[in-house]
């Protein structure tokens, strides 16, 4: 038997105290012995729920157990996971979490601890819930070296997104939807805003170039401008929007951001839809590969994290190389050196002139027009920057002709 | 150094030798040491070609050569490739392979002498090419208890299905396209048949189950029947046809099978298109996980049987389980009780009378009509079993105002 313990008892953590249970008997057969929860921490109580019987308010209790050898920490948030996490893994205990805020802003340190003491830090629920990612990244993708990550890496705006495409309605109504059914927090700001995908592609990234991202370098977009009036250009273009995190390697660098951007219904993220959620990686011998699954939910991201604690239990006193160099940072370009390509929407005065003001600043003479009798029109922006195609909105807006330039939307291509 | 040889220089052994070569310094990096070729083996010779300098002959050399301890066997084929890959599992050097027929005959054999050797036998590359598939299965999901799992296993086929349903041409003038650009071999029997996604399956189902599962019970069906007229109906259900090959948990039992299936636009399976390939997974915690990539090609199947290589090189000496029990069977369903929904076509000589009879033996009223103004109609049938859709078909056959009972198509769902 080897001791297992779950700090926090919310979706995450019961989840996990249920799948330990409901698929015991294959559980052991894989790790090889039996796993057994001896406490979970919270510090709430659950009167009449089975957990009584292992629950503890004092991490203390666990820390000091010796049978407990590997600990799931679903608590969420920096502090105090973070401390929880290194004290554990001082004393050899094997950490493994779906807390993608502490891995983004602490998992280098982490790991170097449970190297020290050979015991394993292990995230895979941190990205992408209950979708097999990080390990295909770190077992399966050994002999290529990795061009590009990028992913719906968001359940959350996805739903909202999908919902705006297929339904017609606008960002605030389908939120509220998304919050009354469960796929949106009341405080949605981290997901709408980009903050969760940003944290998760600068996970997969260090995993990916084998340097740690910070999170902070990440240029970073929500979702919140997004109107029905994008999503029907989107669909003149026989394209959709996502909310997309991605990362590709340029010299020695990274090119990184997460932002919305329309991609051609025939590529395969183009079909993800709902809470649903992948990653598309793109690997110098295997080319194109993509990992698709519930990128949140209590069971799915249970799963991943008690597969995690499997692992832990098949390698107890033994470090599991990843091959992530903790003590160095990947260099990130500045968002204004980023190739982009763009569609631009733009309001006129007078649309011969506005017209010949894109040609003017862009040199492109295609246009794209919604057909609803409006004031705008749009374009597409290729061989851009990030800041050569800012500089040239600003150029484009001091056209008299040209009342304002609204939303630009990033492409895929 | 780990001395690597590698049997057979065709595609894909050409393959793991480039990529080798390609990648040698971030190869060295995750496997621990360097990976080096010291012989290739092939009864050609490649006058001109680098390999030349490690290219044998005989397989005695490899054998013999105890700085060998990882072997490629990527000839294909039953024999002389289950010969060469026992003595030298036998000898204690790990065995990779690309070879599905081999491990769909011969694989638990292998397995257990690799056992009793301190030494592995990998097979990532057999199904679907460079998408990890099988490390997923045995290292990501092992939280789970896997309820179902199919996928698109066949390249060639979903190429052909592809450009029938793009361009509505008929199959034979597809397979000739796919034969001249290298999708379709000069003997395509195997592909088109069926036969190569049944072992795959065969493979993906042993390992989903962890039990043997003899790829001569699966039934199993081609795409050579598929007209341009089957295209049509899936168009007009928002569906398209894919050739999958599928295996379901039924009690202590699986349901398997090789056919064309169709699948709802919606489906993430029925965007994977080309020569791309997708194993779509329902685990009892996981949800659905979908796995997509390039399921042929050299450098992407050469990806995968590297990838292995780099594992047996982290596990010299040691064998890794896999939760497949060698000398357990897995009960495969009489193909007659397995449950079924399937589009049916009707040529008729009167309408009415043979849209009565439909009613009289399937009990239903809904009819599709393609409006080609052809002598044909076509239902869906539900709640059936392959047994009693055969019984079915046969006594609405029997029917006067039936002409014929032309194809069947099952649908997923």
């Amino acid at each position: 038997m080897i001791g297992v313990a779950v700090l926090g008892y919310g979706t995450v953590g019961s989840g996990v105290y249920e799948v330990l249970k409901l698929n015991a008997d294959s559980i052991k057969r894989k790790a090889g012995e039996e796993l057994k929860v001896l406490n979970v921490l919270d510090l709430r109580n659950f009167p009449g729920d089975e957990v009584e019987n292992v629950l503890t308010h004092d991490y203390e209790d666990i820390l000091n157990n010796d049978d407990i050898k590997i600990i799931a920490e679903v608590m969420g948030g920096v502090e105090p996971a973070f401390t929880f996490s290194k004290k554990a893994l001082m004393k050899g205990k094997s950490v493994v979490t779906s807390n993608k805020a502490l891995v983004a802003a602490h998992g280098p340190e982490l790991m170097k601890i449970a190297k020290e003491n050979n015991a394993n830090y292990l995230f895979e629920a941190s990205c992408g819930g209950g979708i097999p990612i990080i390990r295909p990244l770190c077992v399966s993708l050994t002999a290529d070296k990795i061009n590009s990550i990028k992913g719906i890496l968001n359940g959350t705006t996805n739903f909202i997104l999908t919902k705006m495409t297929e339904e017609g309605k606008d960002f605030n109504e389908v939120l509220k939807t998304a919050q009354s059914l469960g796929y949106a927090e009341a405080d949605p700001t981290a997901d709408i805003e980009g903050h969760d995908p940003c944290r998760k592609i600068a996970i997969l990234s260090s995993l990916a170039f084998g340097k740690t991202v910070d999170f902070n370098k990440i240029y970073t977009e929500g979702i919140t401008k997004i109107t029905d009036k994008d999503i029907n250009y989107g669909k003149k273009l026989n394209s959709v929007i996502k909310l997309i995190g991605s990362s590709n390697k340029i010299g020695d660098s990274i090119s990184a951001m997460v932002a919305p951007f329309l991609f051609n219904e025939k590529h395969p993220l183009a079909s993800v839809n709902n809470a649903f959620n992948a990653i598309f990686v793109n690997g110098n011998m295997s080319g194109d590969t993509m990992y698709y699954g519930s990128g949140a939910g209590k069971l799915p991201t249970a799963s991943a994290v008690v597969a995690d604690i499997i692992d832990c239990a098949l390698h107890l006193g033994k470090n599991v190389p990843i091959d992530w160099d903790c003590d160095s940072s990947m260099d990130v370009l500045p968002i204004d050196d980023v190739p982009v390509k763009a569609l631009i929407r733009v309001a006129y005065e007078d649309i011969e002139n506005a017209k010949k003001a894109v040609y003017d600043v862009f040199g492109t003479e295609v246009f794209i027009d919604l057909d609803e009798g409006d004031d705008e029109f749009a374009f597409i922006a290729e061989n851009e920057t990030e800041g050569s195609i800012k500089e040239k909105k600003e150029k484009l807006s001091s056209f008299a002709a040209v009342k304002e330039v609204r939303n630009m939307i990033r492409m895929e291509g």
